[in-house]
């Protein structure tokens, strides 16, 4: 009885999220404008992950971006004994800012972004995004594209990427 | 006596709006640039309804800005349950972000803008913009014009306005 | 015997810093892309002295930019009635936010821009830059240019300068 009911939550959830991709696959998350591309995304998306899809199927060699919206979001602050980010998450901001980079790591989209993001006490907090989803709301991003590749190499001083301005040949 | 006296007043601070409102007239706010628009709004400067002007006398199809500078403002938190901004006030304080994009709703303009406050102990706040003026120094806007006109329209599974990437015909 | 190690010490030093300015030399701070500029600055470069000598080597007439990256940076807030900046100093931070404003005042380069930062807890401090250099990390920063020169003036009613869009001459 438990079983058959997991089952049939665990169908009914499938189907839902089938109806959200198919939804999500009618609705296009950009288009272009003279300067580059304009970016609405909707609930739930993956700020990350359509970026990287769009690097991909555009061919972008590289671009810069600014946006703003609501979202769930993970900041980290780099140690640099450790040379690893110590994560905090915060759910339900406003993204009041966000600036950030996309370049390429050999062959895998590298993306470099800070942002702030703000409660409903309005205090502010920003960092490094190491992950961003949108919440009850959207995220509109605006991407300037540039026409050479640039690659992020480690800068083995400080033991963090650093962008290149040699252009991938 | 104190009727004249009062009379007296009134007309003063008349002719001084009237004087601040030629002089107002008589200075551009913003020039072309090649990317866009530059804009500087002065002391007492209303940074939306500025926006507005902008776009109508412009005939703006849609645009992103960026922006700094000195304001009063208030930001708003959307509370999803009521539907309704919660508003705070900041005075005197240093605009030290603002990110927004310019479309219509219907025939009216729409801006969404999102900023980040300084007071003099340098914290920072920050939200959705409801309103702001030009406090005791400037605002400088840098709009980047799009082609095509986008409309915002209600979400109704959030119960919030969304920026469309269909243009408008 | 105190003085030979101190003058050892002097030359050692000297020479580390000579072997800095080649290297410096060597790695190129900035690249043209189609809408302006792209430029990363490294580790203890001073970010307003990079940016006034893009200026004046690429004869640049005036521009826009924004960036993030990893700095030591002061801010000061405007006090209004000292005409001064009462200043303060964030080390170690990442740059999540800033904007600014590449312009003339008579025949030398003129910086306005405002940054907001994040520490360790990720709390969001911010306000007009009075001075940054890169931390352990890198900055990024992207550069609109435009095709006039712009002055900025002091506005004697409020006792601060103002950019004015009348174009220099």
């Amino acid at each position: 009885m438990l079983r058959t009911g997991i089952s049939l939550l665990l169908c009914l959830s499938m189907a839902i999220a089938s109806v959200g991709q198919d939804q999500r696959q009618l609705e296009k998350r950009y288009t272009k404008v003279p300067d580059g591309y304009l970016m609405v995304l909707r609930q739930s998306d993956n700020v990350f992950r359509e970026l990287e899809a769009f690097m991909m199927k555009e061919k972008i060699p590289s671009a810069n971006f600014t946006g703003m919206g609501f979202v769930n979001i993970t900041f980290g602050f780099f140690d640099f004994k450790t040379k690893k980010y110590d994560p905090e998450d915060f759910a339900a901001v406003e993204l009041v800012s966000m600036h950030g980079s996309l370049a390429w790591k050999q062959d895998s989209v590298s993306i470099h972004s800070h942002g702030v993001v703000a409660d409903k006490t309005f205090r502010a907090f920003g960092g490094h995004i190491l992950n961003a989803t949108v919440g009850t709301g959207s995220v509109e991003i605006f991407i300037t594209v540039h026409d050479k590749a640039f690659e992020r190499k480690k800068d083995e001083s400080i033991g963090a990427d650093v962008l290149s301005l040699e252009p991938v040949k």
